[in-house]
């Protein structure tokens, strides 16, 4: 298996266009549409908000027919909170592409993303679809993933070359998303490829796993979004037998799965809107999985620990105090915490290193905090970001 | 009854002092001490973070004995996260104060503000209380005031007017606090003191209604502190028989205390660190008073909420979205939201008011948010405040 990043070519069979409709007033791609040239298995997991976008809501209606030929994005709205005029609106984008397809309206899937409560301008998206159709080629791939972006600076995508049944296959991968980014999905797209054949349960259930690994277990601001989505295309155009459990080269392409979504989610953290800092929260010596994770929640989303980031100072206090309110069963007492593998507190003080020493590591671009309860053994991971001025300035 | 705001003076009976004993590198303020010249009955309410002071340690400990001579506070280092030694520290604090004031060390309470993980100086602290012993003075309640602030750029303070019995008596109160703010107490500090005699369980009920009502309704950042204390003291130096529910003024007395923590507690949100709008965040209609304080809280910490407050557009969208994440019950097209009485969202969309108007709206100093669940009879209200980048700025 072989991850390439900042990569993407579509897997056979599938083509993909990526234009600027006029929905965005910045002259910036706004639409994008992937098409497979044959029916692929189709998984899909979604914002677990209530409050979810009208194009969100399509797509877990198609999701049971099991299958897709298209995916269809626009950027700059969010068609959300946007009521029953929002609903037709999405899906008269479903439909607009499936008549064109001559497939069935339950194959096409939709994602918005942009400012909420705004309805789409329909003859700008309707006129961008039929540009979409004819610009349409194997090379669109690179259109797409920048078609998708909001504020996010770059485009994030990648590309797994692997084996199956001695045949190479493809994973491609991209997302977007920088802002309103929180465990359990994110304003946050992501489109995953491959040409590989997949057994449709299982499919699922690998991309459910593959995110909860991944786009669950990263933070940037705590807000989670009403248009989070990731669908996940098989079309088996590599001509391989249907993967599922059980066959040898499964454990294979979930290790693809894993490691695109992965590469993705650390891409979005990296991309945090104003962000300078990567932060691994590491904890253990929980009493359950679960209080490890409200901890390293509490840890990723304190807006003191996030801006403490912003500068250089190796402030652990507002860290202990995060994993104090987080809701896990703490002992102050038993308390330890290390910037990657230094030490900096021990029995809930402050451990004797140098603050020099620590103050090297919180300056980096990228580091760890690892937070160990003493307690039993939960452990959690969320990766998350610094929260700076400009991130204030972005979202006024 | 008469609130003065800005106002203080120690009720007949109580000294005061304020000095910089050198614990703050910049010569402002960092230590107080309150004094009773009888023993007066008291109640405190504390952070719930497991993760606390050792000054809050000792106050619990402090507070079954149920008299109070004094109150003695530094600001500039929070003893948290510091340990047996940190206890020891806060424990020498209220022993010295006790030997010179021939008092058990159980009446004499501690509260330390500031950064948490270091120890406290204790020859400057000791030092610090020697000085402050010889200004005591009935004068000294703003020189207090002023020395209990961290990155408060002003100090809390009110004084009530009232008659009990007939008598004139005062209930004067003053807090500090500006980040680390989250309903369920803050990084904040509050005195209370009156020259009323109250009996001492319904002193403590009383008390705990108060902070309910106020202190613990408020959000600047959603971090809940360490050191979060509110003390009140009742030494019965007007004369007066001894409040307790049944006593024609014990009503009188509750209002001028809810009356006096109210307005504390929108004083810290005025004060929120580089906060410049003051919203209210009501929440009807939600099948249980729970569900509205979580809706109402999910909004008032949400950090894209906030920023967006920080401009003038009115991002409904983003409010929408936190009530939708907050775990509360909501039927997306049952929402409705008003900025004072103006609506901006029916049934789940946009009303059909100008832009311009709610702009208006949202561009003041101070304005409310009104969101209706329409689903039940719970309702909730929490006093919050913008993020700006001057909230970054302030805690790098």
């Amino acid at each position: 298996m072989n991850l390439l990043k900042k990569t993407i070519a579509l897997p056979r069979g599938f083509r993909g266009a990526g234009i600027h409709a006029g929905i965005k007033k910045d002259g910036e791609k706004d639409m994008a549409l992937i098409v497979s040239d044959t029916d692929a298995a189709v998984a899909g997991v979604f914002t677990t908000n209530p409050v979810h976008a009208a194009p969100v809501k399509v797509c877990r209606r198609h999701l049971p027919g099991g299958r897709a030929r298209a995916i269809v994005v626009n950027s700059g709205i969010a068609n959300a909170c946007t009521g029953r005029g929002g609903l037709a609106d999405a899906r008269a984008m479903a439909a607009a592409v499936a008549r064109r397809l001559k497939c069935p309206v339950e194959s096409v899937f939709v994602s918005s993303t942009g400012i909420i409560g705004k309805r789409l301008p329909m003859s700008i998206v309707r006129a961008g679809i039929d540009t979409l159709l004819a610009r349409l080629s194997p090379a669109g791939g690179r259109a797409v993933s920048e078609a998708i972006l909001t504020t996010d600076t770059r485009p994030k995508r990648c590309l797994v070359r692997l084996r199956i049944d001695g045949r190479p296959v493809l994973v491609a991968g991209m997302a977007k998303g920088a802002g309103m980014i929180e465990p359990n999905m994110a304003t946050m797209l992501s489109y995953l490829l491959t040409d590989a054949a997949v057994q449709p349960a299982a499919l699922q259930r690998g991309l459910q796993q593959a995110v909860d690994a991944s786009f669950n277990r990263i933070s940037v601001d705590g807000d989670r979004s009403t248009n989070d989505s990731v669908l996940l295309l098989a079309n088996g155009a590599a001509g391989t037998r249907p993967l599922k459990p059980g066959h040898p080269d499964w454990p294979k392409f979930l290790a693809a799965l894993r490691a695109a979504t992965e590469y993705l989610a650390r891409e979005i953290v990296y991309d945090g809107e104003g962000a300078t800092r990567f932060v691994t929260v590491q904890v253990r010596g929980a009493r359950s999985d679960t209080d490890a994770d409200r901890a390293a929640r509490a840890v990723a989303n304190s807006l003191l620990v996030k801006t403490s980031w912003a500068g250089t100072y190796p402030n652990w206090g507002r860290i202990l105090d995060a994993v104090g309110y987080s809701g896990a069963r703490v002992v102050e007492d038993r308390l330890s915490l290390h910037y990657n593998d230094v030490p900096a507190v021990r029995r809930g003080i402050a451990a004797p290193t140098p603050i020099r020493r620590l103050q090297k590591i919180t300056a980096g671009r990228e580091f760890n905090v690892a937070i160990d309860l003493h307690l039993g053994r939960g452990q959690a991971t969320v990766y998350t970001c610094n929260c700076t001025e400009e991130y204030v300035r972005i979202n006024v």
